[in-house]
């Protein structure tokens, strides 16, 4: 196999790193607009030289972002040369296309990466099709937001403080926005639930809540509730065949499974009629895991992936996150115009418990209330 | 793809009711005793009309036991049919021979269904192989002793009688000594053990202690330490090629992720050089969970599985469990003759916590204070 490696960022020099150990994979050309000593010979900065290069078969792009990424994965797979991908942000926007023209093309389009990181969950999840019908998922898909909860909720320290400092040790970005407000989960949770449900997700169908306005005052309550906060992404099917999807920061008890995924560790949770709940648990970035999936997912290509282990979803889900009802934590200094019982104060404003309700509703709720209160945070409460 | 089914027991007739939704796989003949109205046709007490049938391509072996499905299985490959099984205690004492057989004669034999039921444990450690130097495995891989110890830390009972109730609705066995003496863990491990490390594991080679002796009042101690007693399976490289390889009980830290682990759930993790730590949880055992295991193993077969997927140990582990070193929880009347801080009374004994020592000292010591005390129980404690 001679691979095209667009990027040679972190998770890039990793997948070089690891490919150097085999005979059966090759790098052949890097296309980089900076030149990395030892690697002059393969680097350039002209991604025709790939394109038209037929022995190259395969091309690893790990560029990121939506452009130019989207243009060079359809020109490859236009070309005939298959697609690994870790990029779940532009996967989440146009996995339709890419899939569609990986079939017409007779190419494998692989994005096991994309989820999870080394954590092999769209791979069983493809795996289990046709010999389980899948109900739901769930899980911690984003690592950075899970740290700072942690810290947070085990060393009491606020959100701006516990960002700053995994900022510092690089656990966090420069600019935080994806992660915190919860994009780059939501990206994910497409992606996860168009293999689950072989429907494919909008992403501006999800109803989605970032953990930015969280307070140590909130962190305080939830121990008073016996609960820690995670921030889940939430996928299953409704009775009428649409779909719920939503991430939101939840309250789970103190012994769920999911409050002892500590620091940037990710789960993610699978229940089927047959095989019951599966959870699976790692590191969800980082260079040599990421690197891992990476490899795993040319390996598959060299061993013929079935079939089954390629679906191709059929068309776009209705989402209707009316039908998703629980009760919420909500703290806001303005009037919350729901039926609620007040928790006490906190950092100046009021924690308040309501009563159950739909998610639509209460994403629509806090959208509005912020126009009196930009800080307002809310948290689902699981039983 | 046609069947041979040996046993018609739950997951028997759970595999049976799973297959006959495919027009893919049938089941053509039925070793069993016993006749089911409806399926007499298919029923036979005769296994040569299976063994000597060319119509059927593959055998699902759920006798259960070392005899005869030891036998039966060596004749089924020799016969050049394919084997699917989850009978771990005969896995676990034949696997050199079940796999070198089912190589030379050029068919499959499956048992990603005899670790962990339903979670894809064991295929995922095979599909792993190549791309990451796997390190050390660990987990609860036995739900009936983690249903006894999850009720009696929760509800501060004793075995016996979470014992009686865990037999009474099913979840534990008339005879529960492969269960609560760490049988069936000691066997699970081997298996996974030759799957991660690529060398056989003898089961008389791992030391292996049960919770048969467990009391109420130790587990008052272990809620003062804040920790939470699982029955846990480990095994890892040794520095010098050898491994270690133990089952006992252990006390972690109640936030650790095990703690989360109720029921009578499965959890087991491998640790990667490259993938890091990764955990895979679910039920492990069932009808319909191991059932949908089983037809995961037919399918792989149908698809060809490849000689990754289904990989040869190259001869036996050299087992050495002095270099595995924890301090214990040790209750006992007896005098413990090694260096000791007293916990507390418990039970008309003594809860004391040792220095740290070697696994295999701790089992050896236990097995001398047995002759004046035999209630005696002790857990390592882990960080």
């Amino acid at each position: 196999m001679k691979i095209g490696l667009l990027g040679l960022g972190t998770i890039g020099s990793g997948i070089y790193e690891h490919l150097k150990r085999r005979d059966d994979i090759e790098v052949v050309r890097i296309l980089e607009l900076l030149r990395h000593p030892g690697l002059e010979h393969l680097e350039t900065s002209d991604y025709n030289e790939i394109l038209n290069d037929p022995d190259i078969d395969t091309v690893v792009e790990l560029i990121g972002g939506l452009e130019p990424a989207h243009t060079f994965t359809v020109q490859a797979l236009k070309a005939g040369k298959n697609v690994v991908s870790a990029n779940k942000l532009m996967i989440s926007h146009h996995m339709e296309e890419l899939l569609t023209l990986a079939k017409e093309n007779g190419v494998q389009y692989r994005y096991d990466a994309s989820v999870g990181g080394s954590i092999p969950f769209l791979y069983n999840l493809m795996r289990y099709r046709g010999a389980d019908d899948l109900q739901s998922l769930s899980g911690i898909v984003n690592g950075t937001t899970n740290l700072i909860l942690d810290v947070m909720q085990r060393e009491g320290r606020g959100f701006d403080d516990v960002l700053a400092e995994a900022q510092k040790l690089g656990y966090a970005e420069r600019n935080p926005a994806a992660d915190v407000d919860g994009i780059d989960a939501e990206c994910k949770l497409c992606i996860a639930s168009a293999v689950a449900f072989q429907k494919y997700v909008k992403p501006e169908d999800v109803d989605t809540e970032g953990i930015r306005h969280i307070a140590a005052g909130d962190i305080i309550h939830f121990k008073q509730m016996n609960r820690v906060c995670r921030l889940l992404v939430n996928a299953a099917k409704n009775p009428d065949g649409s779909i719920r999807a939503y991430v939101e920061p939840t309250l789970v008890p103190a012994d769920a499974m999911e409050a002892a995924v500590h620091m940037n560790n990710n789960t993610i949770s699978v229940v089927g009629e047959y095989c019951g709940l599966h959870t699976f648990q790692g590191q969800g970035a980082g260079k040599d895991p990421t690197a891992f999936a990476v490899e795993l997912g040319l390996r598959d290509i060299m061993d013929g992936v079935t079939a089954r282990l390629n679906p191709i979803p059929e068309g776009y889900a209705a989402v209707d996150n009316r039908q998703a009802r629980h009760a919420y934590y909500l703290r806001t200094s303005a009037h919350p115009g729901v039926p609620v019982e007040k928790l006490g104060d906190c950092e100046g404003s009021a924690a308040y418990l309501t009563e159950p309700m739909s998610v639509s509703e209460m994403h629509a709720l806090a959208k509005d209330l912020r126009d009196k209160d930009p800080r307002l945070f809310f948290a689902g409460i699981r039983d």
